[in-house]
């Protein structure tokens, strides 16, 4: 028989963390003046443990134990060998994927939800505020509130709160509330419904209401959260490609090729920053964030310095951005709609220790379905973007003959997203195409901004 | 740390089933004329090489390498300590789970769709049938299809065809049709629509539909296929409860109680019968299938002679039965709403080899949020049945201040059914209490079959 899984018990799972930041150089976030912002300034938003957390340039930090507690609920999680998927494609490639689809919210966001909300607990916060587009992330920090205690409020973009009624009852099985947004719960939300009382809603407008909640609880027990961009999203993800790293070794394996997916970058940071290090280190290895053409910020857009949301309420941040006004066009990859990149992600994408990739959104459907029919599971939209890749590479190593060893983070599963499916069998979806006229006038918004300098970490 | 997870690799799974019909005597199924019914008069329903195995006497059967390649695409499935649950309870007893939830449909029913898919394709059949209810049997047989490259086609029982559209979705994935029913495409579909043409369906017409679109196809290439109550059925899920034995065996544990919920009996019969083996070689252990109130069919009906289905297509089969005419009350766990219950599963009851257990609707839903809030997953309507025995186990455990082992099997998942969750938090589900002049009336339809004889097994 061929084995398929390799699987680590709980004692052999990571205890640590990997920082980039130990490792590569980057510019500062900016605040409205041009300055650096200092942590003072973010008090009001994160508490004071994660804001460390986010400057911290320790390479190894610790993971808690009340974190691993629940952690281990469903991690180490499974690396998969995707026979099936090879045999299909009948390539010489060993394609190998980290199965993050096996958490409770069935993503890879509760490794970042959960240790997020114990901070927060450890600081004395009672409640926690965001936001979600497709639901993912708001389901994964609803769970982890429930696991501390922490009250939980996500404002869901209105358009998703219509479409996807179940996202909203996983967050209230686990005890969270979720708000349609705009809501009248916050003067952005009021405005937001004042200028347009039938609007669909935005990622920008929901951010900012979930910011307006947090800031604006005179208490001070209230904190905002976000699921991917910041630096410590990205270090508490790493916890994927440290125990992919694991798994090969223990048979005897190392990829050649690491692809995931990228949105923010929280989910490709998670399976390649460890594999990153090592290539900084020596080691021959090519590592491909993989994005929608519909949403191409990291193969089409500058790196800037850029705000992370519509409204403009974060920082500056350096970072590959379409323009904080940017909307995608109406493509079904909810976590892959964002017009920026996390900064570390960028950087690397600078320094060429990463190169970006981006597939249609045809032939990321096409790669699911080949995978849903080869190797069962239905995988999330996002995942089907990192696959389509990984369908590339594997077709590229039977044309050259080559034993490639393909390594891929499967983000999530696609069970509550099958209505894209169906729009896909039915022949509605299609592929959008950006002009670079477009893509140059969405770029507008920050000509006016600082510029990031050229750094170079090694 | 406390650890959670005791996981198999490949190489330790189960080679063979366990066939419980070498240990306990039966009843024959009997035909029409009251004549116990031959393998050839099956012939046009299924395969041969299936009825031969669903009459065997065989202690153990091969589990071929075929489908050791298939199951392995998800198992072995983890044994879970439920830790968090036990502290929820504050109680000395120790709560493990069978996850059966990891399978790409999201059940533990591809334990037999992909054997049973196998034997059809060896037996050179190219299409198969089936009926399904809640929809998660029509999607596990539909995954087994696409790995033997077997047309699939599922009769959906309109009004869950039309309630959760995700369901039908992932059938369509995995290539399999799926159509509401009743149809125009079988004779008993038309008839049904013509004695209302704005009937919901309903499983009895549904598997009638199937049956007949398998006899009915001339060139002998169709085959029904069921997912519960018969014996072949149970003895694949076996390798459920094989497992679990193992698993504690490698942290010297031993249940004092195993639970599972039961609908037609699969899963109770997967995570049970080989602790039942066990129990007949003198362990001292008390087994529990759980079924719901409002469909009592073993603690409130009589073990007698019944057809399987409304229509009166199967043979009589000996079992507990509510009648094959029963509709029970419209409560939310569509795997356990069935009339009748698994011969093999009421012979032991009746021999009090196992002893059923029901309970309500609402402590049932009280209990799946109480582990989403706990263990992170949230559980199949079906599954809360058995954690609500779980949790009166576990309490009783406290209250006598005793160290039980409980080990119980978690069916499924249920992010397909937060509809129903969502009932529960707006108040809209109740309880069904049958009177006991219900249920008499229910049983008339079976009084003038013959009795099935008391037969003791050991």
């Amino acid at each position: 028989m061929e084995l398929k899984k390799v699987l680590l018990d709980e004692t052999e799972m990571p205890r640590q963390w990997y920082n980039i930041l130990a490792d590569i150089k980057m510019n500062p976030p900016l605040g409205p003046d041009g300055n650096p912002v200092t942590p003072d300034s973010l008090a009001p938003v994160f508490p004071m443990n994660l804001i460390e957390q986010e400057v911290s340039t320790e390479r190894w930090i610790d993971i808690p134990e009340p974190v691993m507690d629940v952690l281990t609920l469903w991690r180490p999680s499974p690396l998969v060998r995707a026979r099936a998927l090879e045999k299909l494609l009948d390539t010489p490639a060993r394609i190998y994927f980290k199965d993050e689809s096996v958490s409770p919210p069935g993503s890879h966001k509760p490794n970042t939800a959960i240790p997020q909300a114990y901070y927060n607990k450890m600081f004395g916060i009672k409640h926690m505020t965001t936001e979600t587009g497709a639901g993912q992330w708001g389901s994964a920090l609803s769970f982890a509130c429930s696991q501390f205690g922490i009250q939980c409020k996500v404002f869901m973009v209105r358009v998703s709160f219509d479409q996807k009624p179940y996202r909203k009852l996983m967050m209230e099985t686990w005890g969270g509330d979720c708000i349609a947004s705009p809501s009248n719960l916050t003067r952005a939300g009021r405005d937001a419904l004042e200028r347009d009382p039938d609007t669909p809603g935005s990622l920008g407008i929901a951010i900012s209401e979930a910011i307006e909640a947090a800031v604006g609880d005179t208490t001070g027990k209230t904190r905002y959260s976000l699921g991917s961009v910041l630096n410590h999203v990205m270090l508490h993800q790493t916890i994927i490609g440290l125990e992919a790293r694991k798994q090969m070794e223990k048979i005897g394996e190392y990829p050649d090729i690491v692809i995931g997916c990228a949105g923010g970058g929280s989910n490709f940071a998670g399976i390649a920053f460890p594999f990153v290090l090592d290539k900084m280190n020596g080691k021959d290895i090519k590592i491909y964030p993989v994005e929608p053409a519909a949403c191409p910020t990291m193969t089409r857009a500058p790196f800037v310095y850029d705000h992370g949301d519509t409204a403009r309420y974060t920082p500056m941040l350096p970072m590959h951005s379409l323009g904080h006004a940017f909307v995608p066009p109406p493509f079904h990859a909810g976590g892959l709609r964002y017009h920026g990149m996390a900064p570390t992600v960028s950087q690397l994408i600078v320094e060429g220790i990463v190169e970006a990739r981006s597939v249609s959104q045809l032939s990321a459907y096409e790669a699911g379905i080949k995978t849903a029919r080869s190797e069962g599971r239905i995988p999330a939209p996002e995942t089907t973007h990192a696959i389509a890749c990984v369908i590339e590479e594997a077709l590229k190593a039977k044309e050259e003959g080559k034993e490639k060893v393909i390594l891929f983070n499967w983000s999530g599963h696609g069970l509550l997203d099958l209505g894209a499916y169906d729009k896909f069998f039915s022949g509605k979806l299609k592929n959008y195409e950006l002009s670079d006229e477009e893509i140059k006038q969405s770029e507008k918004v920050y000509e006016s901004f600082p510029k990031p300098q050229v750094l170079k970490s090694r």
